[in-house]
């Protein structure tokens, strides 16, 4: 009969990979068919019963316990592999030469002082110590651990960020440093791609398809997957887009990621905006209603992202130096008012990842919704069209009377600074939108000379209201004229971008110039891979304090203090 | 002393252009300043307010109240506007030859039986009795009305579905139904492209963009806004493609909506998918992660649309009939074990549009959310790196016992069909992840032959795992294998197509194909625009019922039955 046993050892440490060998060990013990070895997390403790390896006693153990478990084939099989634990320990490390690994970062930062970089991937709860450590010695760190809390982010960022120090992470998996893949990191060609990703495998994907394409990447800076959320404000991210502008080798930049914030793509997309070289930005699952922005190209897969880096690469015209016409600076808020719906759907759409907040009556997220759609605020779209404005009433399209009289309102707020408008022709339509709406730009110039009017006109030439003309008459009380979204939109985001404060993050580009050379701590096989990518490192035998007793490190802390 | 005067006239009903020339002539009599005459609506008394016209009096007034306010120089001048009004409305009503007019739809059937289409545009309560009145001669409906409940959109369009007859709308802007423009609609050239939209600017910007790119339309057909939510399952949209699926001038299809409900895209793409022609999609705002699939090809703006569209029409091969490989058939729910968070995310998005419900521990939606990662429930996409799995385990790109032992208890639920893999190689992982996963792959073909594995592999030919071989062995087990994840989500798409039926819905194609003839019954503009356009048409003279008085044609009612 098959019997299952158990066995708790409070508070001890042993690391992921030790463990997998244990386990693998004790499976392969006499009458054992199946073992576990695990921390008793809840989730571990739900897993081991799915494979049929949870007891009574194992139920009752802590996330701080190692958890030991066999399934054997009778009780004299099952009590004699897990007396052989401890042997199977001691053997497994006799296995390893690892005497002469300094036993800490300190000792290892005297022995390898030229180092630049600490990888580090021990147990969540002793990562952000180790991590600050690290910084307070000057060092840049990858943080591949995973289960670190978001303060304990934001500290290390923070402090990071003073000293001019990169923290890829935490959850970090990915990065390639001058040629050096860190943590899982595919062997991909020099060249001239650099990649900041909040995304390990995001990362792997592109840039193993850049390489497979005949291309090569510059650098790959990973940054962990919050560090787009709001609480974190994209520092790593930020900072790695100022490696990647200051990099000579980099041509063309790839910034790959999960949907960030809004009030975080405003930023980044700033920054990025800022930078003179084309940015090939994959918000993963992000809808976008623009291909391109300026020197930004917006891509909706992984694979797309590489081809059109690759592209980039071949086309001389993108190292060029943009030209910068001269546009006006708006004095405040963006005001859309639109007759057609989708109009102001898609151009929320687009404006929304620069600017932000902005509020309307047709919003994509829930806080984008205008409480009173009669009052606008910040920078606000609105459609006239919506079932509300229109009972007992001709659409906007029709009769202009509600979007002049809302525009007269708008353009008596001191706040507000542009006007945008849509005119659309054809059949059904106004006779003459221009006639109407040009009288009111005008009359609108004797108070706030300085508002910026901006039209979208959609039409043919062959409408009733001949376009040309149309065009004309708005063109003649200065407003901006256009016949296609995507220039309003790119018009828009370059007038507000012009007017915005360059973001340039405190980096020591040194570092990256530098030969990579590291101290790794944690998991041994990061070292291995990093010195047989013949770059220099060290491996620290780290052991975390007390042997990982929680109680007995809570008596240090208070000796200490 | 400026004086505010205003007066209420209970249950009065006058169409919208009428109230729009009176509210002009009340403001053009002499000291007026200002004149409203609105539905006293809780929106448009807030309108008012705004322009200085609310009064007590006009506070009072509820929403199927006309309100007439004035404002004026002093007490006289405003007496007199009011006085004035009746005069106001009999002048307007001579200038109008209208006797001719029939009063009703069956008067003006008889007149010109011929009439296929009856283009209403009453206000939006009186709206669907006068749709559901047209589809009972036969009718196909142009619904310009907006304010009619989502209730009587299902009754409407259930109806229709059974008689072979389309209701475009309620709140369908626009239209081009063989050469003739409906609504709102540009004067674009004829050609090949035919369009779907549930959103009027969208079919005209994407109309208009199409004609000044030098290409055509064949039809354009609305569906309102509201059709691809899940209480209206897209029924229009669904005509609407079946339609040009059978009209032989159409060789290219876009269908632009606002994005749908997950499980009515599902619906949608699957017969946009059936179709023998090229079908560009642009759900606005939807995110995707594919930019083609088999003849779908999804784009992110209405511009993009309309040059993809264009473009399509000039690509041969997009004519040609499409291959089908054999596909095996998938005999259950797709079970996605991945040890890439970002593939596994990229995945949920591009599978979201094809199987639906899906869910997942990186859920996209709320909805999808797996409430127990250790659980699958139908379709199901999982990323075992996830902190959750990784407390002192090794990550599932070094590790693969964690997600052999899902596999097996994915493969033990007769509901799953398919597993998808991700196999990431590279420095840091598993230095031979394909000798562990295919040997479970075999394991599992004892219990379950029938079973589909499809792996994703993701490495560069450098890597030190031996790409090739990899792969040959993942092959060797009989599974799918891909390099492109494009390529995976294809397969997997294909595969699950060919089991679904294919959706095609009652229309009578003949109404499509025979000159259009309408009905014009609300806005006489429309008719105007109808007959200008050189198409035969007859507008109807309506009244509401007791002249829109609601006590009043609630009594007639009650006579009735």
């Amino acid at each position: 009969m098959t019997i299952t046993k158990s066995e708790i050892r409070p508070g001890a440490y042993f690391d992921s990979v030790l463990l997998m060998l244990l386990q693998r060990g004790l499976s392969e013990l006499p009458g054992v068919e199946d073992a576990g070895v695990v921390m008793a997390t809840p989730a571990n403790l739900a897993l081991l019963d799915e494979s049929n390896l949870l007891t009574k006693d194992g139920e009752a153990g802590k996330p701080d316990d190692l958890l030991i478990v066999v399934r054997a084939k009778d009780e004299k099989s099952a009590t004699e592999a897990l007396a052989e634990f401890d042997s199977l320990i001691k053997k497994r490390k006799s296995n390893v030469a690892s005497d002469f690994y300094p036993k800490s970062l300190v000792m290892a930062n005297k022995q390898l002082p030229e180092a630049n970089w600490v990888l580090i991937s021990v147990p969540g709860r002793y990562a952000a110590e180790v991590a600050d450590q690290a910084l307070d010695i000057g060092k840049n760190v990858f943080l591949y651990s995973d289960n670190v809390s978001i303060e304990e982010e934001i500290d290390l960022k923070s402090k990071a960020q003073k000293l001019g120090l990169l923290v890829m992470g935490p959850d970090c998996g990915t990065a390639i440093i001058n040629g050096i893949g860190l943590g899982f990191a595919n062997h991909v060609q020099k060249g001239s791609i650099g990649v900041v990703g909040a995304s390990g495998t995001g990362i792997q994907a592109v840039t193993s398809h850049v390489s497979n394409l005949g291309a090569g990447i510059s650098q790959a800076i990973g940054t962990g997957g919050r560090d787009l959320k709001s609480e974190i404000m994209g520092i790593t991210v930020l900072q790695g887009l100022e490696i990647l502008r200051q990099d000579m080798d980099t041509k063309v930049i790839v910034l790959v990621s999960k949907p960030p914030a809004p009030e975080i793509a405003t930023k980044i997309l700033s920054a990025a905006q800022a930078i003179d070289k084309p940015v090939v930005i994959n918000f993963i699952g992000h809808p976008s209603a623009s291909q391109k922005i300026d020197n930004l190209y917006f891509v909706s897969s992984l694979e797309e992202a590489a081809e059109k880096a690759v592209s980039l690469t071949k086309n001389n015209d993108s190292q060029k130096v943009r030209e910068k016409i001269t546009l006006p600076k708006p004095t405040g808020y963006l005001r859309g008012l639109f007759s057609g719906g989708t109009l102001a759907y898609e151009a929320l759409l687009s404006l929304q990842s620069f600017l932000s907040p902005i509020y309307s009556n047709v919003a994509i997220s829930k806080d984008q919704n205008l409480e009173d759609p009669l009052e606008s605020k910040d920078h606000t779209i609105i459609d006239l069209g919506e079932d509300v404005f229109t009972v007992g009433r001709l659409h906007p399209m029709m009769d202009n009377d509600l979007r002049l009289r809302r525009m007269k309102k708008e353009v008596e707020d001191p706040e507000v600074g542009v006007i945008l408008l849509d005119v659309v022709l054809g059949e059904g339509s106004h006779p003459n939108p221009a006639k109407e709406i040009s009288a009111a730009i005008l009359e609108t110039k004797i108070l706030r000379p300085e508002l910026v009017f901006v039209v979208l006109v959609i039409g043919t030439e062959n409408d009733p209201q001949d376009k040309e003309n149309q065009i004309k008459e708005l063109e003649k009380t200065g407003a901006f004229v256009f016949t296609s979204s995507n220039n309003t939109i790119e018009f828009l985001n370059q007038m507000y971008q012009e007017s915005n404060d360059k973001i340039s993050p405190s980096i020591k580009i040194e570092d990256f110039l530098a030969p990579f050379v590291a101290i790794n701590i944690g998991l041994e096989s990061f070292y291995h891979s990093i010195v047989s990518q013949e770059a220099k490192a060290i491996h620290v035998e780290w052991r975390p304090p007390a042997g990982g007793n929680e109680k007995l490190m809570s008596i240090l802390d208070k000796m200490r203090n």
